[in-house]
């Protein structure tokens, strides 16, 4: 085995953690796509398989020629606090920095799938790689760059931080969940919803997914991401190893947190144990204590994901009530949470967490306001950001024409008009010893 | 990367490895959702999900409030042998103990999953509630109290350990399997067979899941997990390097020998190479080789393993004769191959293995017999443990007339009946560019 | 945690991370099977699961009693750069070899399982264990033997290796895809076409998959798993800890190369998104980069990534053309791209990554060409190998009459010919609170 410096040693463990947790935070994309999949009709699984692939493929190559750049480039302009500007292609990216381009990458694929689920059914291929290119290569970039390089403005490592204490955002409430559920809230309001979803009276009437074990298979699977998400944002393990056990177990109580808070609202509400609101719930709390999971105690996992599980439903009746369609809900789950998860930090962030006098949450004193301060600054900014911004990519894309299909093409299904046919042939569909014909 | 002494580096790595294997432990929810979404009828598919999502929810909560309070924390009582007490809500729980507090809660909601097998598509969901809480809070805690914990009558690392040995039990045949599935085992004895599972001369029919293809998914997940699960169990890598491997090779070879064991079974018995059956007995193998993985050579995972998948067959016939309808086979599977699994340390621990001149297995002399005797005496107290407690708990829910739902409910699914609706709806069963109507 | 020398847990580190990438591998069994089964007809879908979950455990038989001993086993004989010849059925293997015996059976499974792809919906039982016991315990370990032993004749690691370079093949285009991919070729051209797959006038008739999301879930599986079977390839992370985000980026860069390589092709010659194309392309990237991914600069992987989608367009093409009969096109993907991914290394190898002034790729200026011709002999010699000896495995199977099944059992399905009824039972295909009934 040979020699090694304890500081070769430590850098390979801290290595090793980062790099794993990227590879489990680039699993969820197979979460997302099996849950895309069964919560969307039949005839149009494959368009959704298609759609999160090319997030990750176009994702990568964005992330490759700009969108690392943008986030964490050095700048040695004017601008540095607001943008990177260097390392454009990996040119003369020192191999220090090739970890953190791994795992910020399988962050921005992140942000970009989740609006992919609010868009789905009627939005064409094309408006699909552009804007995939645009917020994996600009939009996420740039809030990535304001709170996690150092250089950005409401980065808690700057020299003078924002009112001295920047940003609390752990894992990306704000950066990734709040650029994708916010983004596909503007999505789904400009390309308009599916037909049929709305009757003659404006009544929304349910649009079922194809298959309810899809939709579990791809919840189950972004848990287990999910560790990697949260854990992995430590950016190290030696040296804060208890950090690590700290965020898996506020991570749990998060997402148990969320299944009891949507569970509660569908047996007031709904009178039924809907299954699939269970399943939004366990991710409506992961989402909520992504921003947290340090700086809180771990009873406050299970309060803060059970008021998640509530501020979704809620969010998911208004935006049906603002006749915004969204497959996914992931403008509920992850505008709506990952802005309750940023404001979370103010209210709940431990004092003994923080290691900073100004910086605690309002049930433990608010040391002067100044967090909640910053959590609400940080909310406003970063959703007028892609408010602002999203709504340019789509309205342009509605005005050239090129966001959405056809009306009998939707109807049809897009992977009837797009793909070249089902995703479960016809032929297919029964088999007993003998194929099942049409004829 | 800074500085950073031996000793911490060497908590960052043990650390990384128990909270890695932790989360491969979790990810098992997924496998049994999946495995169990295959095994049972179309018409219960959104059931089973709801209550193994309960398990990890329900499970986490009482699993914070008192079950690992019951299962590791200080008792300065004479009980302290019997249950832990302290420690409840994490009050005062030291950061050292965060790892054991999320590794041993993987585990406990494994134990209480495994029971939900056993009992699907005839049960109340508040029957199933009550009895995840009890089991994650209270069943599990105590057997894990005293094998798992230093101060448990039956662990090994008590001063005096019984019969100057402990029992040897590294990652849970007894603690996790035999817990879940004689408490499998107990509900569906009480609960009773599901409607048509025999007819009306008492002979068995076949109630095939609706997919095998999850079935596998679930499989290969568990078998995955199940490297996590054994591993992990070592509590550290550093210093025991090669027992890491030591427990995969075993492990695989386990469930080989598990397959190769119920595909015999098929092709003597029922005369057709049986997929299903080929898939319970990698997990039959998996289930036998769990306490023994560091125990034996190499080879004796195989042995152990192939026996598995035939003890695996013969109790499933038995149970079936006894008109336990266990759905998933739970009980056969974790209460049969469990206890085999524990047994059979005493017939294959090898002394270069061991450590102690006390402690062999039979095929090396048995050293005395002690070590056989221990595990003996550990299985029928486990066994005893769970059945009493299993038959007040579930004894109780079948008085109070909570645990069974209505014939007519049962016939039309609990999915109909509880869920609001089919996993599958069924005007998305069939499309092909247009919509499938049974109008 | 007490004291261990920095020796000591540098072994802890390299271990988790071996360990680990192998359980990884290992996962790539699950993605294999979810991708076959959705590739293949509903009438065989238990078939394929069947054929893998032999792989994983008549193999890991296989390589316990020879495979392990034919690779890596110390052999004193002249014959040692050809075959090792010790270690069988593990006997005396030193337990610092634990951890490679691990790592190399899941990379032996995987060459295996490659093969099933190409041979599946008309081959029978029996033959299938029986070559694939051969694969993994001769085929494949002998070529391991040559490449990645310090031993074999095409070692970089040998004392004196060929043209002073030996093979560069990090993760096995050749050890793993080639010895699959062209044994699927071999395979399927001896067994022949499908039933219906050509028709009177030799055109292919398509012969789409059942369903699509399960070919996704496969792909993503098999992509996560990529990075532990690249990475892991390194066989170490303390003291080259760059070069595991290195090769993990160039892996992610090359999936997507191919996704685009694909989707390029079918806009061009097919003229619609084509989804199983794309995630096809995903797979077929990951082949082509899986030699070079620690010998290139990041931006190679984009490329060679990219022209590998279109080498396995082209390879599936031309065997569709020759009437060999792919279903899983694994002989297109793991044949064609593998020996693509080798030959890569000679035309895109970096200097400062080779360390060896010998040896650089052909953009580099070709350092004399002596690195191409290795790898060009590499092709060449383990295609050789593999076509001879797969010729004579599947032909001999032929001879005896146990190759193939019989038309009727073929044209029926194999589920319902050999596995005892359908993967989903018919009266489970509609459920909506009453049962489906045929009657």
């Amino acid at each position: 085995e040979g020699l090694a410096s304890p500081s070769s040693i430590r850098a390979g463990v801290d290595m090793l953690f980062i790099v794993l947790c990227g590879v489990l935070v680039f699993f969820m994309q197979c979460g997302f796509i099996m849950l895309s999949v069964g919560a969307v009709r039949r005839k149009n699984a494959k368009n959704i398989i298609l759609y999160i692939l090319l997030d990750a493929t176009f994702g990568a190559v964005a992330w490759f020629f700009f969108g690392w750049a943008f986030a964490y480039g050095p700048n040695p302009n004017a601008s540095s606090k607001f943008i990177g500007a260097g390392w454009f292609v990996t040119y003369n990216l020192p191999k220090e920095e090739y970890v953190n381009w791994f795992f910020q990458y399988t962050f921005a694929a992140t942000a970009t799938t989740i609006i992919s689920g609010s868009i789905i059914e009627r939005t064409k291929v094309i408006a699909y790689i552009i804007y995939a290119m645009l917020v994996t290569g600009f939009v996420y970039p740039v809030v990535a760059h304001w709170v996690w390089s150092c250089d950005g403005w409401l980065s808690a490592c700057l020299d003078s931080p924002l009112l001295e204490i920047g940003l609390v955002d752990l894992a990306g409430c704000g950066v990734v969940h709040m650029v994708g559920g916010i983004g596909g809230a503007v999505g789904a309001a400009i390309v308009g919803p599916r037909i049929g979803r709305y009757d003659a009276s404006g009544r929304a009437l349910a649009m079922p997914g194809h298959s309810a074990p899809f939709m579990a298979l791809g919840v189950m699977i972004l848990w287990f991401g999910w560790y990697g998400f949260n854990t992995g944002s430590l950016l190290g393990i030696v040296g804060q190893e208890t950090m690590v056990p700290h965020v898996a177990i506020v991570t749990t109580l998060g997402a148990a947190g969320g299944t009891l808070g949507c569970l509660s609202y569908s047996l007031l509400v709904e009178k039924h144990w809907n299954v699939v609101n269970a399943l939004n719930g366990a991710l409506a709390g992961l989402v909520s204590i992504t921003a947290a999971c340090a700086s809180v105690e771990l009873w406050a996992g299970l309060v803060i994901g059970y008021i998640g599980g509530w501020i979704f439903s809620g969010c998911s009746w208004l935006l049906t009530y603002m006749k915004i369609d969204d497959p996914l809900e992931a403008a509920a789950m992850h505008g709506g949470c990952g802005m309750w998860g940023l404001w979370a930090v103010g209210w709940f962030a431990s004092p003994s967490l923080m290691g900073n006098d100004r910086a605690c949450g309002v049930f433990y004193g608010g040391c002067g306001g100044w967090l909640l301060g910053v959590q609400t600054i940080g909310i406003v900014v970063i959703a007028a950001w892609v408010i602002v911004l999203m709504a340019v990519i789509f309205g342009a894309l509605h005005l050239m024409g090129i966001l959405r299909v056809a009306p009998d093409e939707e109807k049809a299904g897009m992977d009837h008009s797009y793909h070249g046919g089902d995703a479960y042939p016809k032929d297919q569909q029964v088999a007993d010893g003998e194929p099942f014909t049409t004829t």
